[in-house]
C-alpha cells in the first residue's frame, strides 16, 4: 500500500527535499516522505482540480472540526467537540496565531532541540523566549519539568510542547503531561501542544492528546506531516473553551488566511477516508526503524539513537566518533542530514535522519555517514 | 474561450463566493469570476497532484520572477531584472512583508476606498493609519496628491497604492504616478503598490506599472485575481533594489512561508502560457462592461458608475435612491452585492458588483437591484 517513489519521481514530487541536492546525494534532511501519496488524496485533489477548486475557501471549518474529532477518537479515543476547530494555514501559523490571540503576555518557553521555527514565531510574535534543555546525556529525555516550573515562577505564560517530539523521536508520557497541565495550571501558564506528529506514533508507544489532560491546552495539527501535503497549506487549532474558539475566528482575515480549498478538502479526506494508508504507513515506518536500528549496531557501534517512539526522523548522537559536524561530513560522502546544531545551537556530534524512504536509501544512508564519519 | 460555469458548478467549484448564499441567490460580492479555469493552469495542476507535488515548495522563486518579467515585457513593455521578485503566500501578506522589511517606521497612508484588508494590515504592522478620501462626488476619482503630501509632511513614510484601482475600476496615469512618486522621494517615503489588477485593464486604458515611474516603489502581485487562483496562494514581491532584495528574502521562515508548490506553479503557467486565455477574458470582461453600461441606462438613469477602466468590480453609487444599504437591499431581492461602506466607512448609497459572470447573471443582477431599489 506504501508506495515507494523512484528517485526522479521524488525528485519530480518533493523540490525541497530532493531540489536541494545533487544528483546521486540521497536526501535524508527536511520531514518529507519519499512515498506516493495516499490514493483518496490523490483522487479528491483530481477532482477538485477538475472542477476549478483554485479560489477562495470557504468561511467556516470545511467539515475539518469533526472530520478530525473522529479520527482522534478512534485513534486516540478522545473526541473534542466537533466546534472546538479552527483552520489555519499551517502548524507553525497556528501557533502564531494561538500565542499572539490566546497566551498571556509573558515569555515563552521553548523546550531544546526544537523544530528551529518554535524560535522565529516567539521572535515574532515579539514575545520573550526561555529555552529549557534536554541534556544530551540523559537517559531519558523527558522534558525538565523543575526547569520549566522555574520559568514559569520567573514570569513565562507560555510553553510550546512538540508531542511526539521533532526532532527526539519521544512521546510524553500521559503522567508527564499531567504533570505540566498542573504546573500550567498553577502559575495560569497555557501550553500550545504541536501534535503534527501524532498519527506517526509506531508500535510500542501510546500518544496521549494533551488536551485530553489540560482542557486549557491549545492544540496545533494537521495531516501534513503524516500525509505529505505540508504545500497545500491547512492545519488547525483547537481550544475548548468557546470563549477562546470566538477570539481564534474573530481575528481580522488578514491575520489568518493563508489556508487553501485544497488543503482543506485534503485534510478532511486525510482524516476520514485514510485510516489503512495511515496504518499502512506506520507499519513501513516500524520496519525502517528496525532496519535503522540493525544496521547502526552493525555499522556504528557507539552510536547512540533515542528511541524512535514516533515520527520517522531519527536522532542520532555520535560524539563517539568525534566529527563536530557529522551532517556536513555526511554531505561530502553523498548523504543530507540535519545538522544537530540546527535544533540546539551549539550541540555538536548530532544529526537528524530522516527514515521516510525505502529500505535501499536508508542502508545508502548509514553506508555514507559510516563512509564520513571514517 | 471563456467558458461559464453553470450555476451547480460555480458553487462546486467557488465555495466562498456561491456557498455563502441561499440557492437562486446570485453571488456579485467577492471578486472570483464565474468561469472555468484557463486550460493550461488545468493541465499543469493536474498532473501536478499526478506527480503529487503537495509537500513543502522549493528554495528560491521557481521561475517566477523571469515568466513575471517577459509577461511585463509582452504586456506593458516594462520588464524587471529577473531576480528581482520574491514570492510569498498572497499579496496581503506580500504588502505586509513589505511593510515590515522595507518602509520606514512612521504612519501609513491608505487611500478610501480601499479593499478593507488594506486596513486590517496596517493595524497588524501596529503602523498607524491614515487616510486620504476620494470624495464620492469627485467627477474624477484621481488620488488627492495635497492630501498625501499633507501626511507625508506630518510624518507618514509608506502609501498603499492600488493601481488599478478596487473598488473604483480607476487606472492611474503615468504623470498621476509620476507626480507620487516624485513627492514619495522628496519625503523619503515609499510606496507599496498592489497591482494584482495589471493585467485587468479594458480597452481604452493603459496601464503604467507603478516602479517603471518609481524605482523606489515596492511591486506586490500576483496572476491570483486574473485567472482564479487565490486559493493557491502565491504571489510575489518585487523591489529593484539588491538590498531590498536581500531583505525580503533573509526574513526567518516563519514570516513568509504561507507560498505553495501548486500555487508556484500556475503562476509560471499563468505568467507564461495564458496569454490568450488573458485576452479573451478581457474581451469578454469589455463585453459584460459595455452590457452593464447598457442595462443601467435602461433601469437606473440616476445611477453613476465610476468609469470602469479595469478589473470586473464596478462601483456603483446609487445615492439618488435614497437608500442607505443597497446591498442589503438587494440581497433581500436575490442578489449579493458588496456594501460601499466596506471600503469606505460611513458611507452609504454605494454597491460594488462583481461582473465577472454570465450575461444571464449580469442581466438577473441589474434586475434585482432594481427591484431593490424600487
Ligand atoms: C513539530 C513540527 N511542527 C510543525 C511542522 C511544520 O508544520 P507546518 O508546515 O504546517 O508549519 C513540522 C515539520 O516538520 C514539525 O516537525
Ligand atoms: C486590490 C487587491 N489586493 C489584493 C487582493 C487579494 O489578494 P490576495 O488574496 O492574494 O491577498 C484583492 C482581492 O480582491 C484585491 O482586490
Amino acid at each position: 500500500m506504501i508506495v515507494d517513489l523512484t528517485d526522479d519521481e521524488a525528485r519530480a514530487a518533493l523540490p525541497l527535499k530532493w531540489g536541494t541536492v545533487e544528483p546521486g546525494v540521497v536526501p535524508g534532511w527536511v520531514a518529507e516522505m519519499d512515498y506516493a501519496l495516499a490514493p483518496p488524496l490523490v483522487d479528491a485533489l483530481t477532482a477538485a482540480v477538475a472542477r476549478g477548486t483554485t479560489g477562495y475557501p470557504p468561511f467556516g471549518d470545511g467539515g475539518i472540526g469533526a472530520a478530525f474529532a473522529a479520527y482522534a477518537g478512534r485513534h486516540w479515543s478522545w473526541q473534542p467537540p466537533e466546534d472546538a476547530t479552527a483552520v489555519v494555514g499551517d502548524v507553525i501559523g497556528g501557533i502564531r496565531l494561538a500565542i499572539e490571540t490566546l497566551c498571556p503576555p509573558g515569555p515563552v518557553v521553548v523546550p531544546l532541540p526544537c523544530y528551529p521555527p518554535f524560535r522565529d514565531i516567539v521572535a515574532l510574535t515579539g514575545r520573550e523566549l526561555v529555552t529549557v534543555e534536554v541534556d544530551p546525556d540523559a537517559e531519558d529525555a523527558a522534558l525538565d519539568l523543575g526547569a520549566v516550573e522555574d520559568a514559569f515562577r520567573a514570569g513565562a505564560r507560555t510553553l510550546l510542547l512538540c508531542n511526539p517530539h521533532n526532532p527526539l523521536g519521544r512521546v510524553a508520557s500521559r503522567t508527564e503531561l499531567a504533570d505540566l497541565a498542573a504546573l500550567a495550571e498553577r502559575y495560569d501558564a497555557r501550553v500550545v501542544a504541536d501534535e503534527i506528529h501524532g498519527p506517526l506514533v509506531l508500535p510500542g508507544a501510546t500518544f496521549t492528546p494533551y488536551l485530553s489532560v489540560d482542557p486549557r491546552g491549545i492544540l496545533v495539527t494537521s495531516p501534513s506531516k503524516t500525509f505529505n501535503t505540508a504545500g497545500l497549506h491547512t492545519a488547525h487549532v483547537t481550544a475548548l473553551d468557546p470563549a477562546d474558539q470566538a477570539r481564534l475566528r474573530g481575528v481580522p482575515l488578514p491575520q489568518n488566511h493563508a489556508y487553501s480549498p485544497l488543503g482543506m478538502l485534503a485534510a478532511r479526506v486525510a482524516w476520514t477516508d485514510c485510516d489503512a494508508w495511515n496504518a499502512a504507513l506506520v507499519a513501513r515506518l516500524d520496519d525502517q526503524r528496525r532496519l535503522l536500528t540493525r544496521l547502526l549496531a552493525d555499522r556504528f557501534p557507539a552510536a547512540r539513537m533515542r528511541p524512535l517512539q514516533a515520527t520517522y526522523l531519527a536522532w542520532l548522537d555520535l560524539r563517539a566518533y568525534a566529527v563536530d559536524d557529522p551532517a556536513a561530513a555526511a554531505l561530502a560522502h553523498g548523504v543530507r542530514l540535519s545538522p544537530g546544531g540546527d535544533y540546539h545551537q551549539g550541540l555538536t556530534g548530532h544529526v537528524r535522519m530522516n527514515v521516510a524512504t525505502s529500505p535501499e536509501r536508508l542502508g545508502l544512508m548509514v553506508d555514507r555517514l559510516a563512509a564520513a564519519l571514517g
